[in-house]
């Protein structure tokens, strides 16, 4: 564990809201790198017509893809951002609501906006860094 | 996709401690109302008794109801406040945990509390406003 | 319902990096013992090789265990810290994706990381303490 108190100097906030058809990860990556945002804490709530969210698998050493096909809420949209080669780099899982209230879930990979999207974006510190993990391939922050 | 720096002016956090037998969409809203919080992030872990949550229905244009009729561990509750017609507005969305580890999910529209809701409630900005989408009637976020 | 406003003096932050192998409640424990952090909001994304979740149950007036013997993706964990006897008090909840996308989550009794698990602690006010609640035995946070 390795744990750093990084100050919350400029205290910048930013609202991204999605429209009907966008797609979420592309989204809330062009306004970070708009904004300059390399460090920050994301959640959202809202829905998706579809989707799609995967499982890290450790033989595979990838991403199992595993699509969603039907309208969901995001009942949680919730993760990080850093730096990877001084760009942002999002990282969220999301928990997604059917019909019934069955959820399903994962790495977030894509998500087809509907109605909407309401991401917080809070910025933590400039000095986030991830680098390769040379057992998963994963970009991973580094501690130090 | 709309993206807009809200500075954290005030930096106003609250914090919301539902009580046994407390109704916690009431109760947040009685808070934010109280505090005059217009624009936040809310998050939350507690306990309920029992709830309702929703799937939104496109085809319908209103909210499919789905009753939980069981003691649930609130897994998470997350959403955001923002202002409708001159109101705090909360949009909250809850991943609820059964006595068997299974969950069930949605828009929270009811939840008893039991044994407590811890929420926490921070300002972002004071200029999150929403505005009916004609479409579906629901109020969302508008990003201008 | 009690709520409070907690100005975010400090404003301080901690990125919490567990890694390979450690057990999740018990570093991030160790992170705000070191840090001094009393009162926070606490989000993360990150992996599980193995875990353990809670249901409380009324009746028994104690966690039903629920072990999660696969590899999972933690798609939400997510709580708060307040100080109990002066030591602080981590009260986190967790949903976790599975191998096909399908859930599983409770109050976090363990979790232990794969490949990494990225935690944001957001300090919200120095003065959030918690008590034995009689009926349950759970530890509370106190509203006034």
């Amino acid at each position: 564990m390795r744990a750093r108190e990084v100050r919350q100097q400029t205290g910048r906030v930013l609202v991204v809201v999605c429209d009907k058809g966008e797609e979420a990860v592309a989204a809330v990556g062009a306004a970070l790198r708009e904004q300059g945002i390399r460090a920050a804490r994301v959640t959202a709530v809202g829905g998706f017509a579809d989707a799609e969210v995967g499982w890290f698998d450790r033989d595979a050493g990838d991403y199992r893809r595993i699509p969603v096909t039907e309208q969901v809420e995001v009942l949680s949209l919730l993760g990080d951002v850093a730096a990877r080669d001084g760009e942002p780099a999002l990282h969220v899982h999301a928990v997604l609501g059917r019909r019934d209230g069955s959820t399903v879930g994962g790495h977030l990979l894509r998500g087809r906006v509907w109605p909407t999207l309401e991401v917080i974006v809070s910025e933590v510190a400039p000095e986030l860094a991830k680098r390769v993990d040379p057992e998963t391939g994963l970009a991973l922050i580094s501690g130090s």
